[in-house]
């Protein structure tokens, strides 16, 4: 194997990301992969998680244009995969991510409303061709998932905006799930046991693509 | 006076870039412009000096990959245009700007290496069409420059790069100079009385147009 599968997990606050991302880990283990790397997005390295916190929680509250906002995300992305995610591929290690670029083009697209203009050229600078290799889309109704992630204790910026908003997101995933090939959508409003058991039929199904894109 | 200027001083470490702010201010105070706005970059507000700082001295001593130092710059300038400058300008203030776009294009452009196809784009969707309406270049030999800088003590990331780099950062500005209509080249090497000298005689000779461009 001289190249390993870069694989991502995407979906609204209290979809079920974080479990997901196990689950995948675990199977992808139990199928003999024998280096896997998790990171979540933005963060990743000590500088993208400093970009993080200024983007969740920034000084005095100052408010953050959107446009920076977006730029301060690419950086962030930027740097977790100079520094993390193209070394470990490299080196043939399997990655799993906690979000990636999909939440940029749904958050900041979707939810905010920044234009296709103003966003992709700034994703072509900071990523060029790099996509994944496999997207697993956990979908869920807004109002589910915010209630779950209520659910979890204080909200960040973000996960203050309104329903509206997440509903923005939600429909732009929708969206970008049915175009792309690299991608799966997985019903996230089902109970946990089914949605594993979704993700395991997902990862058995793409597993020859994933096996011949290492090979 | 419904529209502020906006005037940049630009140049490398060591070319008294702090000075001409300070002439500057004070000759445009004396020929009646009544608010004056004056910032640095990168910087400005709370948030873009946490980029500043972040850039400058990365968590960690972290490489910072050359895309990310480029995405975080233009957040950085974003913001302080969304905050300061643009609502400056639109009350009818002048703002003096300490650096802007240009140091990107020729610390990251020149002296990085940075392709133009990389910087173009994000600088299109940080920026728009906005530009200065004077930028001042103070020209002077990068060794002479990184002299001065040098004796005013430590030195931070930027500042420790090798001469080279600092040669190729002022060509770069020479050639931004010569291509830009709205901007004029001041000879940094002078003794101190003679650089303010000849930035009092730029802006005598732009009060004209500036005075027509928020007429």
């Amino acid at each position: 194997m001289g190249k390993g599968c870069f694989i991502v997990i995407e979906g609204l606050e209290g979809a079920g990301k974080s479990t997901a991302v196990a689950t995948v880990c675990d199977w992808l283990q139990q199928h003999g992969v024998s280096e896997l790397v998790r990171v979540r997005e933005p963060g990743g390295t000590p500088l993208a998680e400093a970009i993080r916190a200024l983007f969740k929680r920034p000084p005095e509250g100052e408010r953050v244009a959107p446009a920076t906002e977006l730029l301060l995300m690419y950086a962030a992305r930027r740097q977790l995969l100079e520094q993390v995610i193209w070394p470990a591929l490299e080196r043939g290690a399997w990655v799993v991510a906690d979000r990636h670029d999909w939440s940029t083009l749904a958050y900041q697209g979707g939810g905010r409303g920044l234009a296709d203009e103003l966003i992709l050229p700034v994703r072509q600078a900071a990523l060029g061709e790099f996509r994944p290799d496999l997207t697993l889309y956990l979908d869920l109704p807004a109002d589910l998932g915010l209630a779950r992630a209520q659910g979890r204790g204080q909200l960040d910026r973000i996960e203050q905006e309104a329903l509206t908003f997440f509903e923005r997101v939600r429909s732009r995933y929708q969206q970008l799930a049915v175009d792309c090939p690299q991608a799966l959508t997985i019903d996230a409003s089902q109970p946990l046991a089914s949605v594993t058991t979704a993700l395991q039929q997902a990862l058995a199904g793409s597993w020859p693509r994933l096996q011949d894109a290492v090979a």
